[in-house]
């Protein structure tokens, strides 16, 4: 069977990097047919986990070697110069040459930033690219944008955000019109920063979206709406605060059910229902954070995935290169804003 | 006995008004034999829920009769002209008169900021008060502030609040060096926006605190700092998204228990542990958000507080009357800014 796209994967990003991107990577070729994939990384560090290859698999796999791999503490700015033959450089420049149609890395989320947009450049009339990732709510999911690519955003790029995660949410889950709410702190129209005053103007006017107005925090996991909007500043601390208070909340489970015999016993009777739940909510389900606005795909993968979960940053790329996804947000922003 | 203190307390304030607030103030009567307090209200609301008193509660207690009621949708900037008669403008009123140490409301939040700057005004070099509440960590809590009075911050007024932040823990915690920190999207010296970048220097260089750098949104719950400062802005969306990701854990664990009759049983025999931690992270426990930086004690309840939660904001009344904040808070400001 020929294959239809490639995918190039930083596989030397994370914090296990080949151990875990390969196989996951080797996985996802069983998964998709139609899928060939660019290896991309130290060859002495991919040769050795490329053995017992099915011919079928092996002949969608290639390997680019790439001497340096950029670590998670590198400044982002001083990549451009100083990250050139780096894997994640060279996965983002398979991109840009056409030799591969998504870049997945679960490498620095800042010098991904920096090179992507380097590397790829912004599509027309996007100022800056955002990151959008998914977040659990009542009855499925919702996406965010931006969660943290930029700390200070104006208005004009608040409404940019709206059009691109619109059109994402569009393509990638099959919603005709998804639902576009703003973060704000409250929901009258006098609330909020100027900022996001001035966002909901324009995103009323010049929008053309199924804008529902802004939305609390409390109320993106309640599902109101399929795309939220904010600056990357409001949009990291609400999803790490989350996090953060999720996490005491399993704390104190932790310590509450070890509390004597009883206790245990019952925690160990209940831990199939808590497996379960904690699926659901698993930021790791939910692995694959797009950069949206780029001449290109690019799916961050969180640092510390396992090897299920950096298939899920694969399942992402897949989907949105079936979808085309920048050429379509591309006609959608030209079509509003230029 | 004769009181040493007295608490304006706007009764007619919050969801339930009179009938929680009364007798909650009542209960307080009894805890703190200092303690005298005003009823601010509808005269014919009040007398009938102030029957079977002892007359050693009831010598300390008064009726100030204020006929109007400021509802919880009206808008804040017109209370000054149009809330006069209201029991939130009399009840401020008594504290600027000095009849009052301190008011408690459960009243709406941003009429009661409107209000309480524009009757107790700000402490010199002040230039906004700022709302603090505690959020729960793993072994205790911290003070967060602002939570919403200030939606646009400069750098000066971080500074402020930081300083405002650590002098209340001081105060009423007891801490004596209470670590400040800076609410960010990373801990390295070249995250965040150029405000907070600015504020961190600038805390730095004046605030003269235990001031322990950046902290990340997920390390909000972690216990790592005693005050953690932000703006209204951001601090409103961290807590409103935290809560409502424990409102979605909370959906999950009843429909998951709900599945069958063994999840059912199991669900009853773990519930006095469910209560337990909620318990522990209810919200409403620490119930009682100062309006730090103005020439008096204001202490907003949550609206739909029930009589133990309007309770707990009466402690934090009597806690900073104690303490005497607001002069405390005047000096250091005074100390370090002026």
């Amino acid at each position: 069977m020929s294959a239809y796209y490639t995918i190039a994967v930083d596989v030397m990003g994370g914090d296990f990097g080949p151990r875990i991107t390969i196989p996951a990577t080797i996985d996802a070729l069983k998964r998709y047919p139609h899928l060939s994939v660019k290896l991309v990384g130290h060859q002495e560090a991919i040769t050795p986990l490329l053995t017992q290859l099915s011919s079928e698999v092996a002949c969608r796999l290639d390997v680019v070697h790439a001497a340096e791999t950029i670590s998670m503490c590198a400044k982002p700015s001083l990549t451009i110069r100083n990250g050139q033959e780096s894997s994640m450089f060279k996965s983002l420049q398979l991109v840009a040459d056409k030799q591969a149609q998504a870049c997945v890395s679960a490498g620095n989320t800042g010098a991904l930033m920096v090179l992507g947009r380097y590397i790829l450049r912004t599509l027309p009339n996007v100022d800056r690219p955002a990151i959008t990732s998914t977040v659990p709510t009542t009855d499925g999911h919702c996406h965010m944008l931006d969660l943290g690519a930029n700390v200070d955003c104006s208005a004009e790029h608040l409404l940019q955000f709206a059009i691109m995660g619109s059109v994402m949410v569009q393509a990638v889950d099959g919603i005709a019109e998804p639902r576009v709410g703003l973060l704000n702190i409250g929901e009258e129209e006098v609330k909020g920063n100027e900022q996001v005053k001035l966002a909901s103007r324009l995103i009323e006017e010049k929008g053309g979206l199924n804008y529902i107005g802004y939305i609390e925090g409390d109320d993106l996991y309640k599902g109101k709406a399929d795309v939220v909007v904010c600056d990357g500043f409001v949009g990291n601390i609400a999803l790490k605060s989350s996090e953060g208070l999720a996490r005491l909340i399993s704390h104190k489970f932790q310590s509450s059910f070890k509390k004597g015999l009883y206790r245990r016993v019952l925690a160990l009777l209940a831990s199939p229902i808590l497996s379960e739940i904690k699926q659901q909510l698993d930021p790791s389900r939910r692995n694959g954070a797009s950069l949206l606005g780029l001449q290109g795909i690019v799916i961050k993968s969180h640092g510390a995935a396992n090897e299920q979960c950096f298939g899920y940053a694969l399942d992402q790329a897949v989907a949105e290169v079936e979808q085309n996804l920048p050429s379509k947000i591309c006609d959608e922003i030209e079509h509003k804003l230029a």
